[in-house]
């Protein structure tokens, strides 16, 4: 029996993260979870679960919760609330679900407590890369990736002297607008970049996926999760998704890992790595399928991925300052506050705008996402 | 340094292993190696790779070789040639890849003495599938797969517990007459039929690509390489053979193996396993690939694959008839004696005519391989 904690719960891989632990009730148990606002969905997985324990936003929602749910569970709030849950004396893998850098310090302290770490949220290594895979090293934890593409690339290493990889393939739908060009995107909707074409994902990562920021903060996560140099990881369109990863070796040899899109598989992987447990879905079928298609990803028609490239390369506190450019651009765009191109716009400017810090600590990363949000923030009005 | 025997040093395979012997000489170094009667490139290797032992087909071309090779090379022949060659004190790892079922006994007789064993002949296991793993086993002997598409396949299971694979898929061009239909094979050409569309090969394997019996006997030899049910082995028709293979575990996830088709890649792999050394190759470029594209095996487009299917789910001695009947078949298609479509007819009856024999000895399956050819010259001339 393998104790889980979820950050994130009531998220799109935090959902899938409860199947799967729903799914193999002999396996998982879920010891303690932590959601944003979602009450009722809180209040439905912490009935159905029964775990010890349950960080939510704030006191007012935590109040509000506690009785509606089984009286011996701990109900608990705010940053302190998901330090809590991270670091749950039963739990032996933290799965990181919730979006954007508030996974960082929770994240931190699982760590530190020896917890193994399924990572879902990619803000953890793109803003503070460094410090998480030191300290991982440092206690010897793993870094279990669970984005679709990290852990490809992780199965694809099984078995392998790492030392023999040449480079990492990245495959990448293109997103929302992958058909469109660059002119075509000056008057896009909202209510279409929202229109994943392969996965069902929150609003923040589909977003991110039509600009290929996703992308590109995959680039610095690799970066980090496979120690491998920028120029070894390359990026390529891939629009039905099947081939979720790659990695070449030295002998010219690829390795594949290919499925139908279903998050639940990387999810399950990570929690059972080195097993694979049953999962039932549809198998690929490729007969079916009929075609798989591949184009280069071109930096002119993503600047996104290019911005991202840059920020990983230059290294320091320029990936923090991507990321929480993004964050608000992304924020703004789905507040109509900004068009669909301002969202690249904030962030090159709130990047141009930044002296980067080599090796910065935790203390200077936070510094500089708040002066990076305030700065995103600034370039905004202006638009 | 690791010593290397070759069985069939100046066919496709057997020069391609020796090109990656020369491109490693720190590694690696031809210690035997046997051919039939291509007396000039016999020469020409002896001369550069300077063997302790090298065999020919006949006592006759030895004395010929003889005199233009250098003095401290002894020269043998024959099937106790082979065998000297195979056995060869100083040998780590040998190679067979001469084509048909003449490379069983050699084979049997190296993995007696403990050699590993880089199997690029498929007939070895397709006649004797089981009593060449027992004794593998036995001796605790690797067969590594030379094949691309049991590379593959081995590759994809570095790391993994076998006991979780749900099925092996074998990728398969589809060979020279691939976009033909049934009706258009009656007058196909021999010239043709020797075009396939990938892969540089010797004539017997492209022929057998053309009636996908080469695929055939992939599938038995994957059943005794990995232990896998017939029911659990699938055929993939797939243009560009650029996805070797896969396999397909219980979580839905599958693993492939991708390149360009090169076989110095699989043959390198066999003789640096569990390493991958450099080779210096264009790397696959799926962006220019552009498109993968994939159908389904069809049994009545291709009778020889159902055939093969057939004879393995039998077992016993059917899977040698099957394999008899098809060289005698191919041999007689090569002499322009039958029509194309005749060779599956020979097969298919020789079948029909034979009583198969659960776990035969090794005597049985050579008898019942003399009866099998016999027959299927005598079907010939009634054709």
């Amino acid at each position: 029996m393998k104790n889980i904690a979820v950050l994130g719960s009531t998220g799109s891989i935090g959902r899938q993260t409860l199947e799967v632990i729903a799914s193999h009730p002999g396996s998982f148990r879920l010891v303690a979870m932590a959601a944003g606002t979602n009450a009722d969905l809180i209040i439905e997985q912490a009935n159905k679960f029964q775990p010890a324990l349950v960080s939510v936003s704030t006191k007012e929602l935590a109040e509000r919760v506690k009785i509606h749910i089984p009286a011996h569970t701990k109900v608990v709030y705010g940053l302190e609330g998901l330090i809590e849950v991270a670091t749950h004396e039963d739990v032996h893998t933290l799965v990181t679900a919730v979006v954007g850098s508030i996974g960082l310090k929770p994240t931190l302290a699982a760590i530190e407590q020896g917890k193994q770490i399924a990572l879902a949220n990619k803000e953890t290594l793109v803003t503070a890369g460094q410090i998480v895979m030191e300290l991982a090293a440092k206690h010897q934890v793993s870094i279990l990736p669970v984005d679709s593409e990290h852990s490809a690339i992780f199965q694809c290493l099984q078995g392998e002297n790492k030392s023999q990889v040449e480079k990492i393939i990245l495959t990448a739908s293109g997103g929302s607008f992958r058909h469109k060009s660059r002119e075509e995107l000056v008057n896009v909707s909202l209510e279409d970049a929202l229109k994943h074409p392969n996965w069902s994902m929150g609003p923040k990562v589909t977003i991110d996926s039509a600009t290929m920021m996703n992308k590109g903060l995959e680039v610095i996560e690799a970066h980090w999760l496979f120690s491998m140099p920028y120029d070894n990881i390359e990026v390529l369109l891939h629009d039905e998704s099947i081939i979720h990863s790659m990695v070449v070796f030295q002998d010219s040899a690829v390795m594949a890992q290919l499925g139908t899109p279903d998050m639940r598989v990387p999810i399950q992987y990570a929690l059972t790595y080195p097993e694979r447990y049953p999962f039932f879905t549809p198998r690929l079928d490729l007969a079916q399928v009929g075609c798989l298609h591949f184009r280069e990803a071109d930096f002119n028609r993503y600047p996104c991925l290019r911005l991202a490239f840059e920020a990983g390369k230059t290294g320091g506190t320029m990936p923090t300052v991507l990321n929480a450019a993004n964050e608000i651009a992304v924020t703004q765009f789905l507040r109509s506050e900004i068009s669909f191109l301002d969202i690249e716009k904030v962030i090159e400017e709130t990047m141009n705008q930044h002296e980067p810090i080599a090796n910065p600590t935790l203390e200077e990363i936070e510094e500089v996402d708040r002066w990076a949000r305030e700065r995103a923030k600034s370039i905004e009005r202006r638009c």
